[in-house]
């Protein structure tokens, strides 16, 4: 038998601590830094310390970011009585690519998922009841994944900040672009004709 | 528009760079490792300068390793006259683990690519002569992908192999265990066909 070399064997290890990461990946990562110049593995270990020491959350919205409010919390022009609650610091990107809201945002920092022990309690959800009982939002979106997680989270939360009558609503259901009906599952097929608008 | 923070930019574009891990697999990795305390950060980043530093390559085979020449090529118990080309370092745990070779490895560095740019001066085949021509070997098994740049390779080599009147040999090709006929291709049930072995 051959032994790795046990530094090699520990940054396998930790690779594979990733999320999506498999001992098989992790070893072609691994390896494929071997190769590279000792200047690129100081240049990847410096960021990865920097990183965490650059980055805070938004004492707001709580996502992801170098200022303190973040830019967008920070930012007039947007719409103070809006806010839309995603699950991820990562979420808020891809919505405001789309330029259709310019809202606050409130991270929840996941979902609930009985299953992978995140209970509502691990969730900023009093922060989020604290501040539409202060701050006066006109409405509420939910941006959270279709999926059961998503679903739980949704009715968990629509229980609570149905009482303080501000308008809640989620995301619309369909089909998405570029779908083809004939591969299309029941439940979206369903959410779409549910769901239909007037032409 | 959210400016993402810029350590966490430039960690996610490091991320990018290795192989297999596109701009959206990076992102996700980057927001896992921010929400992991900051010793497994510091963790990750120390070994990841360690590895470089305890890791060489064996003077013998070349292969990773932390010890010089390596516990294979070190071990007098193995055939020395019997050696095995492999393309890259992590091919021989693989290997190793058949239990079925206990020559000595040679790892020639990659594969014969021209369309990655990788000719043969890139690959350690001045070392492989050297080696054949002074260490008495009676056998050198190629032990290379069947893929495109495997069979070129594998033919490079073995037209400078040949004139050294050692056997040479490569791994069989044929079909895989638990394969189903039906859906094997047509090169795989060739090569078992003409590769058939008496019963």
């Amino acid at each position: 038998m051959s032994p790795t070399p046990r530094a090699l064997e520990k940054l396998i290890q930790e690779f594979t601590k990733l999320p999506g990461i498999g001992p098989k990946t992790a070893e072609r990562l691994v390896y494929y830094l071997l190769k590279q110049p000792k200047t690129e593995l100081e240049l990847l270990a410096d960021i990865l310390l920097q990183v965490k020491k650059d980055v805070t959350t938004c004492q707001n919205c709580f996502r992801f970011t170098d200022q303190n409010p973040c830019l967008l919390c920070a930012d007039k022009k947007r719409d103070h009585h809006l806010l839309c609650v995603v699950a991820e610091s990562q979420n808020i990107p891809i919505i405001e690519k789309t330029g259709a809201f310019a809202g606050l945002y409130h991270v929840l920092g996941g979902l609930i998922s009985p299953l992978e022990g995140t209970t509502p309690d691990k969730l900023r959800i009093n922060e989020l009841m604290v501040k539409l009982k202060n701050n006066g939002f006109k409405e509420v979106i939910l941006a959270l994944n279709p999926d059961l997680d998503g679903e739980t989270t949704s009715l968990y939360l629509s229980q609570l900040i149905k009482p303080l009558n501000v308008k809640l609503t989620r995301l619309a259901r369909g089909l998405p672009m570029g779908a083809n009906l004939e591969y299309a599952d029941e439940v979206t097929l369903e959410n779409a004709i549910i769901g239909r608008s007037e032409l």
